[in-house]
């Protein structure tokens, strides 16, 4: 385990970096999403999507694309459409059949502004955006890169993705996982579309050496893991204002986390290793140019919400 | 209007096409559909596609990609494509909060064998898998033609397609739509992935002069209003046991269809009318061999099912 070095996090220098990202990404969305929809759809499409979320998974892609000098253009897109799969998981997910919750982003969810039925179909609708925003007419982004974007997030996303580890998910409560079990669920349920944003990012410069393609996807991995590892932390420490949706809802119920198997000091412990882990990823990577993923890093490690 | 010539029609000479095309596509579904997803996820994906349904969509693309001469493994995958999406799609309008629905094709709904959860997960798996067949790695389907396969069942499936539809009869019960209106509803509902089956066989061949791309739109048009007016047919005609899901339930739900704006003969002579239409796009597309997707043109207007 290397040391973390705390001179990596500089607040202000990500800031300088994400804010002019997060504007554009915040722009892009207003303009793709829900327009031309049938009116109640496209309300719900962009009520579940726009003015909320950290857009932890766009900022990666951009990240990504630019340590490796990708397609501007295809990253934007990428980055819009692992936003869609995110925000399309939540509003499901938020869905009575599932984990019933009515707060998302300090806001009513989908279902209760919008009823069930239309819910289920902007989420619906958002996925097949995803997928639509990947694959523009025009040469501006050549058909190779499309391609391998939206196979990058269409595994990210199913059954052996994001699907696969919320059912996992779904079928654990009030079970007694061992770590490696819970592991493999967060693998799937958040670290696909994590580690799936780093290797679209990757994806937008065409070709990238096999070295710095396998240490980006360490990358992706590790802070895939942390992301789940703070998630479960903050689920305990923080409360539902902060937070924006319901905290404590995990033990409530009765899930297992990781706060429930290795204890918050245990816990947090753990995160400090993985943000190690995905430095050291970096490190040998061989890019010239990582600031903004390291960044990015600590940021899903220290944050408080 | 052109005649519509019924020696066209041959049953037997369909099914000695449509047969062996049948075997290769339910042998594939079987060969991806739910394969290494996690048990009940998996399960819940395979019992809502294999075993079930005419196989429509999947027909549509294999046909329009014969006529066109498309790339065989890309037509496979674009069949298969559609059908999940198809698929998925019901999985979740028999759902509690939308139609409700508990027998499908014969068999109990998805979420009545799985629960709603697993259900909601299924569909949304499915649709994942639907991209992840049309981006296979490897080098035997061009990114050029999995770009644009992606491109467009991203379009036909979304809110400016299939989901759009839904939404739409979704605000519609109870109202009185016009002949527009209804039209319109259906040409993104059930339209939009029909004619894009035949958009995207057509696609399989990369490149298809432009005459020849507008008549098999033209087409899938056609054949697309048609097969909701022969539904809406079959839904006042036919039993429940026949149809495999229940009878009479749009006039039940007082929804608006073909048959409550035109009457039985009506909407009966309508379907004629879009079936001629259908095999004059055929005869001024300048395609060699379009018999397959002339069959399946009768056979839309013909079912009994």
């Amino acid at each position: 385990m290397s040391a973390v070095n705390v001179v990596d996090w500089d607040a202000a220098r990500l800031a300088s970096w994400s804010d002019p990202h997060l504007a554009r990404v915040e722009a892009a969305l207003s303009r793709w999403v829900g327009v031309d929809a049938p009116v109640l759809l496209g309300d719900a499409m962009r009520y579940a999507v726009l003015d909320g979320g950290k857009r932890l998974r766009p900022l990666l892609v951009l990240a990504a694309s630019e340590a490796v000098g990708g397609n501007a253009a295809a990253a934007l897109r990428a980055a819009c459409a692992t936003e869609l799969i995110h925000a399309y998981s939540l509003v499901h997910d938020d869905l009575p059949s599932m984990d019933n919750d009515v707060l998302r982003r300090g806001k009513p969810t989908v279902h209760v502004k919008f009823g069930e039925a239309d819910a289920l179909l902007a989420g619906d609708a958002l996925q097949a955006l995803a997928f639509e925003l990947l694959t523009p007419d025009g040469d501006e982004i050549p058909a190779s890169i499309q391609a391998m974007l939206c196979r990058l997030l269409a595994r990210a996303a199913g059954s052996q993705g994001m699907a696969g580890g919320q059912a996992i998910d779904l079928a654990s409560v009030g079970l007694a996982l061992n770590e490696a079990q819970l592991r493999e669920m967060h693998r799937l349920k958040t670290g696909a579309l994590l580690q799936g944003s780093v290797e679209m990012g990757a994806a937008c410069a065409g070709a990238v050496a096999s070295g710095a393609l396998a240490a980006l996807r360490d990358y992706g991995a590790a802070i895939g893991l942390a992301f789940q590892v703070v998630d479960d932390i903050l689920d305990v420490t923080a409360d539902s204002q902060t937070l924006g949706k319901t905290a404590g809802k995990d033990a409530a119920a009765d899930k297992p986390t990781y706060v429930s198997l290795w204890g918050l000091d245990g816990a947090r412990a753990q995160a400090r290793q993985l943000l190690a882990e995905s430095l050291a990823a970096l490190d040998r990577s061989g890019l010239a140019d990582t600031a903004a993923l390291r960044a990015l890093a600590h940021m899903v490690v220290d944050r408080d919400r």
